[in-house]
């Protein structure tokens, strides 16, 4: 069930029948190299959070779609929040949900730039009931999407060289079987094949370091049919991870 | 073209080209009574946005998907940023773009209650150029989709009655029209048929005076035709106008 | 009664007596051309209030006087807040008014400007009770003194042309009836006569656009007889106005 | 010169004439006692400067009117900022005054209880100068009207018994002077004739130490004559006081 | 007992004890002159409490060692928070110390500079509760070393000339009494001899009006001894300052 | 050098010897069972550094010595920012140090509670400069004193069972090391020997999970010898790691 598409009867309903727990994609919009959709890290949890849809019933927020990506603001389409304004809006969209009685939040993140800021806006929501005195009614839990169950593993043995840290050959596989009218961006020439490594720091540092905007990978080996695998699995793994975390009792 | 969907490259070169306007749907996701989606007042700029996109060259940007909805809080699935929060996002949002080169940000609303603290937005982004004495380098449009040219004559002249300003007839239309699979929710029997009109306070108030969460509307009468009629003529006027506006010389 | 120039004990017995609410008069302090006052936005709705406050048992707040104006910055003598320094003041005025039990804040403004921050400071202050799952012990009203019953039209027949939306005649004539002696500056001679009209974006880009500082207004027609019968029908309105909003049960 | 009622070509000229210094009355809206008026702390320093702009060419900016005394609120009528909002107000202020040009802001301040924070919102707008290496463009004064030079000499003189820190013989005096329709007040019977002393904490914690509001005064000798004996001392030094900072040479 | 070396079940104990008292050395990392150390003013009252610790049952918290030193930017080495940011961590430090239960929060400061931001900051923590309508279960005292009684008169008496009021003789021996490795800073010939005096503005102001960073102070006469005599009469004064306000009943 | 016992000259000819990088040692004020020590996660890193300062030419912050530990509210003494205001300090922290021309800013912190704000805080700093699209003068580097390269290594082969990861044997025993005073808590009887495992999620959630505070380890093993061990190896790798650091040419 998607939240947006859902009438608040029946959320209403849902929530009465002890259905408390929502899966909520998180991700960003930023450079993904020349291959890579800006969209990337904001389309691959929401495809495979759809695609655990169709197979079990777990209900899905609004993809939280513009994160922090400060370092990738020198390539243009590029978008961020500062920490401190995305630490807001996670306390607020928290506030809401929770204000109507769920209590497993689980975000299936798509960029790990925005790992720190979404752990640091947990313990913001945690903190105002921790100072206080009280038990805080919810539990957050964040899981990257290529750190599901076996996940990592299937990638990494898919694409042995060049699946990288930014850019990588996973994630773009993955939007090209959602989005395969955008498949050709592969046969791209890409120099150097395999882009380098390094430190992330500032915008310009990051420009200077890393040219096309790919750190470590070489995503023109990624196919559509790759994408579907990793869908497929990731989807499956994530059913049993959210599910897993909705039914503790608190 | 989507932002979304583009490569950083892509956007670079349409830059080059003196493309530096942008349309961003804006919305909320909050209850429309019970024959109505959460997501409605998000959905409807950006189908209408997508139509837009099929027959023109403009960008889009991601969805602005969770607007300022304390009024609705009162109903489960209802989701808010609190005013300040708000801001504070649309500040970010246009430094992105801006810093790209965007220079005419054209934002399509689907939610009344985002229009104040959107341009309290506004004026929060050029106060800091203004306070400094510098002129801004980019200007903001806002334009709810119900007031783009025609559009409102044509959703009363549809539904003399009962078009109301929540949940309304038009808007469910066009959810209806781009999720057929929901049509069916307009065989509910709504009482009254059509909703009281009243003020609009906080979550407690807006409950005890709007029982179902609609104003004054049914949208019983809503069909995914009439939506279809109304997309196709809102798409049109939003091209026309948004170009109008990037054509704009500062 | 002005609260300014009451005790507390006085207060504390009006609020006994079931006297919960308040006008507060809100506005600016911005260029208003040649001929208009720079406090003109605050004077306004205050020489209103005060007339009110002679025939009825109204109390009022001390002025709000300094609000959004960033686009007044260009002309020297303007002075604003950053729309989010005003959400956080007015939640403030809020709070201390709600405090001591009063129910019914009763806005009455004197600058469009302000209106959207303003409405936004509003859903800031629900909002908090809002996602609380609490009900608000107040609600707001907010009015632009010329959308009092009947002025807006008064005003419109009093300057058929050149009224204009900034600097506008109706209200320049407010302030010289209540200061006469600056009545003088209608003697000026403006140039062109009726001021041009334009959208409103940053202070440098309003700067460009209106010379002078006037949108769309001749002021130079402006008398302080005119002023009087402004202000008396607008009085009147609001006693009227107010005293409805009072007397709702909540 | 009143920054109220003046134009933009006035303040235009007045800043190329080189008079690049402007007074801003700041005080307070609280309790002051059962004879002492709401308004007293920001009355008191707008009344003292408005004499002394009928005796010099000097310009007043629009009295700051609420202030920092959430001390207070456990009496009717009180309001408040809370720190946080006042300096992000005065950073507001400043930002609009110096933008213009005026680099001389001299703050006459009518409430011991602003003063702290009156100074931290001082070096909150130096620390964006600092911060960066640059020079601030401005300077700021703040003096509370009884410590301009002579007057509490003048004011423990006149009152040797019962002056007090809170609703103070003379302070109420001179709102007296000012509104003499309120001096009758004067005739009420205060127990104990003079207040207690104590340390200033909370508003529950001073309701219960000082329980008409008063701190160490007996307000009840105040008479108009004596106000306006002090206000014209300290108008006359605030002239001084003030000329003497604008005439400083950065 | 320091708070830094103990164990949870210590303080635990502690507060069933009805020790509810803490003591807080917050102080500034800045320039003090060519001879006075960057820490001087977070060493000062540490080193005095901590004397004090050795001769009482009273806990100190951890040293509160960046403060609001703005003005001192101009020199390397200087920190500072902007007074908003001090304002929110002592709100947070408060927090933290009245959740577990302490109720009398002593603040040693060692920096002048510091005092309006950290009243300014009580006021913060203060009015949370003065707006709620409760009673704050703890109350602050801020105390300057240098005003504990009977220190100001011994320093004063100890340096008759060139006390000053930054780089003053009296904090700087109490450095070089604890820190003695660096007592031979005092050879350095500063010129003048006595550094001027003059108002505290921006950072640029400062370092061009006080060229070496100290104000009206020949901090070349201080010895380590003298610093003893002083640590050991303000250890004193604090213990009973402390004690006294401990004891309260609220 | 510490900079606490600096002269601004002695900073100002180091930066000018093209000195500037600058260690500051981050940790926490939180509880950590029955026998390690409230400050343990600000000690080991200051311990270490200090270690470090007596062997190599490096410069040495204050340490920032209450972070971001709302987990562990439930056990008095604990303390802490909420991530929004560590944020906040950070960015002061670090404009303080890079605007005196420190361009090399290298935290070692002892508490993995702070590394997701610290992160998140260094964005806040990166962010200002990317969305202005200028390069960020300054890079910074966290590193947990445990993951200095080797150490984990030998914490884990002294402590082969029980090391855990709250109050861990390794951090006990480095305190003890510096503070021999208090290595006979090491005598206590934990019951149960090892702690449990578990999330870390709001203070109640916390307490009730993890009864004495600890997670996963016995610290009951810890020695003042062992800490010594831990010590030599972390600051001699301290030395390496952040010389390297310091030595980037940007």
């Amino acid at each position: 069930m998607f939240l947006s598409l859902a009438t608040w009867p029946e959320i209403d309903q849902r929530l009465k029948d002890g259905k408390r727990g929502i899966i909520i994609p998180i991700g960003s919009h930023e450079q993904h190299g020349p291959t890579g959709l800006i969209g990337t890290d904001a389309l691959c949890p929401e495809i495979i959070a759809r695609e655990a849809e169709k197979q079990a019933d777990v209900l899905l927020a609004p993809t939280f779609s513009v994160g922090m990506a400060q370092h990738h603001m020198g390539f243009p389409g590029s978008m961020t929040l500062r920490p401190s304004t995305m630490i807001a809006t996670i306390v607020d969209w928290t506030a809401s949900l929770t204000r109507a009685g769920f209590d497993r939040l689980y975000w299936v993140n798509g960029h790990g730039g925005n790992v720190a800021t979404i752990q640091a806006a947990f313990a913001e929501t945690y903190a105002a009931y921790s100072l206080r005195g009280e038990a805080a009614p919810f539990a957050h839990m964040l899981k990257n999407w290529w750190e599901l169950p076996g996940i990592e593993r299937l990638c990494l043995d898919m694409y042995p060289t060049g699946h990288g840290s930014h850019g990588t050959a996973s994630e773009v596989a993955v939007t090209y079987w959602a989005y395969p009218e955008r498949a050709n961006l592969a046969k791209l020439v890409l120099e150097p094949k395999i882009a380098p490594n390094g430190p992330i720091r500032d915008a310009a540092d990051y420009r200077r370091r890393f040219a096309d905007g790919r750190i470590g990978s070489d995503p023109t080996q990624s196919t559509p049919e790759q994408g579907g695998t990793i869908v497929a699995a990731a989807a499956k793994a994530l059913i049993t991870d959210a599910t897993s975390f909705f039914a503790e009792t608190a």
